[in-house]
Protein backbone atom coordinates (compact mmCIF):
# COMPACT_ATOMS: atom_id res chain seq x y z
CA UNK A 1 0.00 0.00 0.00
CA UNK A 2 1.47 2.94 -1.16
CA UNK A 3 0.51 6.86 -0.70
CA UNK A 4 0.42 9.09 -3.73
CA UNK A 5 0.32 12.92 -4.37
CA UNK A 6 -0.68 12.83 -8.16
CA UNK A 7 -0.67 16.02 -10.23
CA UNK A 8 0.18 18.01 -12.90
CA UNK A 9 2.21 21.55 -12.54
CA UNK A 10 3.43 24.21 -14.79
CA UNK A 11 6.92 24.44 -15.37
CA UNK A 12 7.45 26.92 -12.63
CA UNK A 13 5.68 24.31 -9.76
CA UNK A 14 2.30 25.82 -9.44
CA UNK A 15 -1.02 23.75 -9.54
CA UNK A 16 -3.59 26.00 -10.58
CA UNK A 17 -3.63 30.04 -10.88
CA UNK A 18 -3.73 32.69 -8.39
CA UNK A 19 -7.55 32.35 -9.22
CA UNK A 20 -7.87 28.93 -8.89
CA UNK A 21 -7.86 28.32 -12.60
CA UNK A 22 -6.85 25.23 -14.03
CA UNK A 23 -7.70 26.82 -18.04
CA UNK A 24 -3.80 26.46 -19.03
CA UNK A 25 -4.03 22.78 -17.93
CA UNK A 26 -7.08 21.91 -19.95
CA UNK A 27 -6.27 23.25 -22.80
CA UNK A 28 -3.04 20.77 -23.02
CA UNK A 29 -3.20 17.22 -25.19
CA UNK A 30 -2.64 13.91 -23.08
CA UNK A 31 -3.59 10.31 -24.07
CA UNK A 32 -5.72 9.81 -20.84
CA UNK A 33 -4.93 5.69 -21.32
CA UNK A 34 -0.58 6.55 -22.45
CA UNK A 35 2.25 6.56 -20.25
CA UNK A 36 1.60 7.76 -16.49
CA UNK A 37 -1.93 8.54 -17.45
CA UNK A 38 -4.88 9.19 -15.03
CA UNK A 39 -6.17 6.05 -16.48
CA UNK A 40 -4.09 3.42 -15.24
CA UNK A 41 -3.46 5.48 -12.03
CA UNK A 42 -6.55 5.97 -10.99
CA UNK A 43 -7.28 2.06 -11.04
CA UNK A 44 -5.23 1.86 -8.58
CA UNK A 45 -6.36 3.70 -5.82
CA UNK A 46 -9.05 2.56 -2.90
CA UNK A 47 -9.42 6.66 -1.16
CA UNK A 48 -8.84 10.19 -1.93
CA UNK A 49 -7.55 13.11 -0.10
CA UNK A 50 -8.22 16.47 -0.85
CA UNK A 51 -8.52 20.01 0.46
CA UNK A 52 -11.07 22.63 0.28
CA UNK A 53 -10.09 24.37 -2.91
CA UNK A 54 -9.52 21.27 -5.05
CA UNK A 55 -12.79 20.42 -3.76
CA UNK A 56 -14.35 23.69 -4.83
CA UNK A 57 -12.57 23.57 -7.76
CA UNK A 58 -13.98 19.82 -8.64
CA UNK A 59 -17.65 20.48 -7.36
CA UNK A 60 -17.57 23.81 -9.53
CA UNK A 61 -16.45 21.91 -12.81
CA UNK A 62 -17.86 18.64 -12.27
CA UNK A 63 -22.06 19.99 -12.99
CA UNK A 64 -23.18 17.98 -9.87
CA UNK A 65 -21.91 14.64 -11.17
CA UNK A 66 -19.36 13.56 -8.46
CA UNK A 67 -16.36 11.30 -10.60
CA UNK A 68 -14.67 9.39 -7.80
CA UNK A 69 -15.55 6.11 -6.96
CA UNK A 70 -13.55 5.87 -4.27
CA UNK A 71 -14.64 7.24 -0.41
CA UNK A 72 -12.89 10.89 -0.35
CA UNK A 73 -11.85 12.36 2.83
CA UNK A 74 -11.50 16.46 2.23
CA UNK A 75 -9.99 18.33 4.39
CA UNK A 76 -11.94 21.68 5.54
CA UNK A 77 -13.01 23.94 8.44
CA UNK A 78 -16.06 25.20 5.96
CA UNK A 79 -19.19 23.32 6.32
CA UNK A 80 -18.86 20.60 3.16
CA UNK A 81 -21.82 20.62 0.46
CA UNK A 82 -21.79 16.58 -0.43
CA UNK A 83 -23.30 15.75 -3.81
CA UNK A 84 -26.32 12.59 -3.84
CA UNK A 85 -24.28 9.37 -3.99
CA UNK A 86 -21.11 10.50 -3.48
CA UNK A 87 -18.92 8.98 -0.45
CA UNK A 88 -17.14 11.96 0.81
CA UNK A 89 -16.45 12.52 4.36
CA UNK A 90 -14.99 15.46 6.25
CA UNK A 91 -12.07 16.22 7.45
CA UNK A 92 -10.02 18.11 10.13
CA UNK A 93 -6.76 18.61 11.74
CA UNK A 94 -4.06 15.77 11.93
CA UNK A 95 -3.34 13.65 8.71
CA UNK A 96 -2.37 10.63 10.80
CA UNK A 97 -5.45 9.90 12.27
CA UNK A 98 -7.24 10.32 8.50
CA UNK A 99 -4.93 8.07 6.84
CA UNK A 100 -5.45 5.60 9.15
CA UNK A 101 -9.22 5.53 7.59
CA UNK A 102 -8.35 5.75 4.73
CA UNK A 103 -6.32 2.74 4.58
CA UNK A 104 -8.69 0.95 6.28
CA UNK A 105 -11.30 2.17 3.56
CA UNK A 106 -8.84 1.50 0.82
CA UNK A 107 -8.46 -1.89 1.39
CA UNK A 108 -5.07 -3.27 0.37
CA UNK A 109 -5.28 -0.35 -2.54
CA UNK A 110 -3.36 3.04 -2.11
CA UNK A 111 -4.41 6.17 -1.66
CA UNK A 112 -4.11 9.45 -3.68
CA UNK A 113 -3.49 13.05 -2.62
CA UNK A 114 -5.54 14.51 -5.54
CA UNK A 115 -4.57 18.09 -3.95
CA UNK A 116 -3.20 20.77 -3.59
CA UNK A 117 0.03 21.10 -2.37
CA UNK A 118 0.15 21.84 1.19
CA UNK A 119 -1.98 19.01 1.97
CA UNK A 120 0.67 16.79 -0.01
CA UNK A 121 3.07 18.40 2.40
CA UNK A 122 1.39 17.77 5.38
CA UNK A 123 1.46 14.02 4.39
CA UNK A 124 5.02 14.40 4.06
CA UNK A 125 5.33 16.09 7.04
CA UNK A 126 4.05 12.84 8.92
CA UNK A 127 6.14 10.42 6.87
CA UNK A 128 3.16 8.94 4.88
CA UNK A 129 3.75 9.99 1.27
CA UNK A 130 5.20 7.43 -0.72
CA UNK A 131 5.49 8.78 -4.20
CA UNK A 132 5.30 11.66 -6.11
CA UNK A 133 3.77 12.08 -9.67
CA UNK A 134 4.05 15.42 -11.68
CA UNK A 135 2.76 15.72 -15.09
CA UNK A 136 4.42 19.02 -16.25
CA UNK A 137 2.24 21.25 -18.60
CA UNK A 138 4.56 23.32 -21.28
CA UNK A 139 3.72 26.33 -19.78
CA UNK A 140 4.95 28.92 -16.77
CA UNK A 141 2.41 30.92 -14.52
CA UNK A 142 4.84 33.22 -12.45
CA UNK A 143 2.42 32.87 -9.41
CA UNK A 144 -0.24 30.91 -8.22
CA UNK A 145 -0.64 27.61 -6.07
CA UNK A 146 2.34 25.90 -4.79
CA UNK A 147 3.00 23.00 -6.30
CA UNK A 148 4.67 20.93 -3.02
CA UNK A 149 5.51 23.32 -0.38
CA UNK A 150 8.22 21.52 1.44
CA UNK A 151 12.07 20.76 1.50
CA UNK A 152 11.99 17.03 0.44
CA UNK A 153 14.74 14.30 -1.11
CA UNK A 154 13.12 12.18 -3.66
CA UNK A 155 14.18 9.27 -6.12
CA UNK A 156 13.91 9.58 -9.36
CA UNK A 157 11.76 6.26 -10.68
CA UNK A 158 10.46 7.00 -13.95
CA UNK A 159 10.09 9.52 -16.99
CA UNK A 160 7.68 9.55 -19.52
CA UNK A 161 6.41 12.10 -22.28
CA UNK A 162 2.56 11.70 -22.76
CA UNK A 163 1.61 13.91 -26.35
CA UNK A 164 2.32 18.30 -24.62
CA UNK A 165 3.56 16.44 -21.31
CA UNK A 166 6.42 15.61 -19.32
CA UNK A 167 5.65 13.35 -17.03
CA UNK A 168 7.98 12.27 -13.43
CA UNK A 169 7.63 9.66 -10.76
CA UNK A 170 9.60 10.16 -7.65
CA UNK A 171 9.45 7.92 -4.65
CA UNK A 172 9.69 10.20 -1.25
CA UNK A 173 13.30 9.96 0.62
CA UNK A 174 12.55 9.74 4.42
CA UNK A 175 15.02 10.82 7.22
CA UNK B 1 20.77 31.57 -34.17
CA UNK B 2 18.70 30.98 -31.39
CA UNK B 3 18.61 32.62 -27.63
CA UNK B 4 18.42 29.40 -24.83
CA UNK B 5 17.47 29.52 -21.38
CA UNK B 6 19.15 26.54 -20.14
CA UNK B 7 19.10 26.17 -16.29
CA UNK B 8 18.58 23.32 -13.53
CA UNK B 9 14.95 23.68 -11.31
CA UNK B 10 13.55 22.08 -8.49
CA UNK B 11 10.46 20.17 -8.74
CA UNK B 12 8.59 23.09 -7.47
CA UNK B 13 10.65 25.70 -9.60
CA UNK B 14 13.25 27.19 -8.08
CA UNK B 15 16.56 27.71 -9.38
CA UNK B 16 18.09 28.55 -5.96
CA UNK B 17 17.44 28.42 -2.48
CA UNK B 18 16.58 31.82 -0.58
CA UNK B 19 20.35 31.98 0.40
CA UNK B 20 21.07 31.54 -3.22
CA UNK B 21 22.55 28.00 -2.68
CA UNK B 22 23.07 25.09 -4.92
CA UNK B 23 23.79 22.62 -3.00
CA UNK B 24 20.58 20.39 -3.42
CA UNK B 25 21.77 20.46 -7.18
CA UNK B 26 25.40 19.82 -7.12
CA UNK B 27 24.95 17.13 -4.71
CA UNK B 28 22.72 14.89 -7.67
CA UNK B 29 24.29 12.52 -10.29
CA UNK B 30 24.49 13.85 -13.86
CA UNK B 31 25.95 12.27 -16.67
CA UNK B 32 28.20 15.67 -18.44
CA UNK B 33 28.00 14.06 -21.93
CA UNK B 34 24.61 12.36 -21.62
CA UNK B 35 21.03 13.81 -22.99
CA UNK B 36 20.37 17.10 -22.84
CA UNK B 37 23.80 17.45 -20.76
CA UNK B 38 25.98 20.65 -20.62
CA UNK B 39 28.61 19.35 -22.39
CA UNK B 40 27.06 18.72 -25.61
CA UNK B 41 24.68 22.15 -25.39
CA UNK B 42 27.37 24.43 -24.42
CA UNK B 43 29.51 23.53 -28.12
CA UNK B 44 27.08 25.61 -29.37
CA UNK B 45 27.06 28.74 -28.12
CA UNK B 46 28.39 31.84 -29.09
CA UNK B 47 27.79 34.40 -26.49
CA UNK B 48 26.35 34.49 -22.61
CA UNK B 49 23.79 37.08 -20.18
CA UNK B 50 23.91 36.28 -16.75
CA UNK B 51 22.69 38.48 -13.92
CA UNK B 52 24.27 39.56 -10.81
CA UNK B 53 23.67 36.50 -7.97
CA UNK B 54 24.10 34.48 -10.87
CA UNK B 55 28.00 36.10 -11.55
CA UNK B 56 28.36 36.06 -7.96
CA UNK B 57 27.69 32.61 -7.12
CA UNK B 58 29.56 31.58 -10.48
CA UNK B 59 32.86 33.99 -9.10
CA UNK B 60 32.56 32.82 -5.30
CA UNK B 61 32.45 29.04 -7.09
CA UNK B 62 35.37 29.06 -9.42
CA UNK B 63 38.31 30.08 -7.14
CA UNK B 64 39.22 32.85 -9.49
CA UNK B 65 38.99 30.51 -12.45
CA UNK B 66 36.37 32.01 -15.24
CA UNK B 67 34.77 28.61 -16.79
CA UNK B 68 33.97 30.29 -20.20
CA UNK B 69 35.87 30.93 -23.36
CA UNK B 70 32.49 32.60 -24.94
CA UNK B 71 31.65 36.52 -24.39
CA UNK B 72 29.81 36.96 -21.22
CA UNK B 73 27.87 40.48 -20.40
CA UNK B 74 26.24 40.38 -17.11
CA UNK B 75 23.51 42.52 -16.08
CA UNK B 76 24.14 44.55 -13.19
CA UNK B 77 23.99 47.94 -11.65
CA UNK B 78 27.05 47.34 -8.61
CA UNK B 79 30.76 47.31 -9.50
CA UNK B 80 31.50 44.29 -11.29
CA UNK B 81 35.14 42.44 -10.57
CA UNK B 82 36.49 40.50 -13.76
CA UNK B 83 38.75 37.91 -13.49
CA UNK B 84 42.30 38.21 -15.18
CA UNK B 85 41.72 37.01 -19.04
CA UNK B 86 37.89 36.50 -18.91
CA UNK B 87 36.39 38.32 -21.53
CA UNK B 88 33.53 39.57 -19.08
CA UNK B 89 31.52 42.92 -20.32
CA UNK B 90 28.68 44.84 -18.12
CA UNK B 91 25.01 45.17 -19.15
CA UNK B 92 22.24 47.37 -18.04
CA UNK B 93 18.56 48.26 -18.44
CA UNK B 94 17.03 47.16 -21.91
CA UNK B 95 17.94 43.62 -22.95
CA UNK B 96 17.34 43.98 -26.89
CA UNK B 97 20.34 46.72 -27.46
CA UNK B 98 22.62 43.86 -25.38
CA UNK B 99 21.09 40.97 -27.61
CA UNK B 100 21.97 42.44 -30.34
CA UNK B 101 25.69 42.80 -29.29
CA UNK B 102 25.92 38.63 -28.16
CA UNK B 103 24.33 38.16 -32.07
CA UNK B 104 26.98 40.26 -33.29
CA UNK B 105 29.69 38.41 -30.59
CA UNK B 106 29.07 34.93 -31.31
CA UNK B 107 29.63 35.28 -34.96
CA UNK B 108 26.60 32.41 -35.98
CA UNK B 109 26.41 30.41 -33.17
CA UNK B 110 23.54 30.36 -30.16
CA UNK B 111 22.84 32.48 -27.67
CA UNK B 112 23.07 31.19 -23.55
CA UNK B 113 20.69 32.73 -20.95
CA UNK B 114 22.72 31.67 -17.89
CA UNK B 115 20.00 32.90 -15.31
CA UNK B 116 18.40 33.96 -13.31
CA UNK B 117 14.95 34.10 -13.90
CA UNK B 118 14.03 37.13 -13.84
CA UNK B 119 16.77 37.59 -16.69
CA UNK B 120 15.03 35.38 -18.75
CA UNK B 121 11.98 36.98 -18.71
CA UNK B 122 13.07 39.60 -19.82
CA UNK B 123 14.36 38.17 -22.83
CA UNK B 124 11.08 36.53 -23.15
CA UNK B 125 9.09 40.05 -22.59
CA UNK B 126 11.01 41.57 -25.59
CA UNK B 127 9.79 38.51 -27.69
CA UNK B 128 13.99 37.40 -27.51
CA UNK B 129 13.78 34.04 -25.79
CA UNK B 130 13.67 30.83 -28.52
CA UNK B 131 14.07 27.81 -26.27
CA UNK B 132 13.65 27.12 -22.55
CA UNK B 133 15.74 23.68 -21.34
CA UNK B 134 15.37 22.53 -18.17
CA UNK B 135 16.99 19.83 -15.73
CA UNK B 136 14.65 18.84 -13.17
CA UNK B 137 16.66 17.71 -9.95
CA UNK B 138 14.78 15.10 -7.73
CA UNK B 139 14.04 17.78 -4.78
CA UNK B 140 10.95 20.30 -3.56
CA UNK B 141 12.64 23.26 -2.36
CA UNK B 142 9.06 25.40 -0.92
CA UNK B 143 11.25 28.55 -1.52
CA UNK B 144 13.77 30.17 -3.55
CA UNK B 145 14.56 32.07 -6.85
CA UNK B 146 11.61 31.44 -9.11
CA UNK B 147 12.70 29.62 -12.68
CA UNK B 148 11.00 31.76 -14.95
CA UNK B 149 8.02 34.22 -13.10
CA UNK B 150 5.63 35.03 -16.45
CA UNK B 151 3.10 33.99 -17.96
CA UNK B 152 4.26 31.75 -20.77
CA UNK B 153 3.11 29.02 -23.58
CA UNK B 154 5.54 26.74 -24.52
CA UNK B 155 5.80 23.74 -26.85
CA UNK B 156 7.33 20.47 -25.56
CA UNK B 157 9.99 19.60 -27.83
CA UNK B 158 12.05 16.99 -25.79
CA UNK B 159 12.15 14.87 -23.13
CA UNK B 160 15.24 12.69 -21.43
CA UNK B 161 16.29 11.35 -18.77
CA UNK B 162 19.75 12.03 -17.36
CA UNK B 163 20.83 10.26 -14.38
CA UNK B 164 18.73 11.68 -11.11
CA UNK B 165 17.65 14.25 -13.68
CA UNK B 166 14.47 14.79 -15.55
CA UNK B 167 14.52 17.06 -18.80
CA UNK B 168 12.56 19.09 -21.33
CA UNK B 169 13.44 21.31 -23.51
CA UNK B 170 11.14 23.74 -24.74
CA UNK B 171 10.28 26.05 -27.94
CA UNK B 172 8.55 29.54 -26.83
CA UNK B 173 5.44 30.30 -28.56
CA UNK B 174 5.30 33.91 -28.76
CA UNK B 175 1.95 36.57 -29.11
Amino acid sequence: MATHFYTASSLDGFIATDQHSLDWLLKQDIDAEGPMSYGAFEKTIGALAMGASTYNWVMQHEEGRWGYEQPTWVFTHRELEIPVGADVRKAQGDVTAVHSEMVTAAGGSDLWVVGGGDLAGQFADAGLLDEVWVQYAPVTLGSGAPLLPRMLDLELLEVARNRNFMCGRYRVRRG
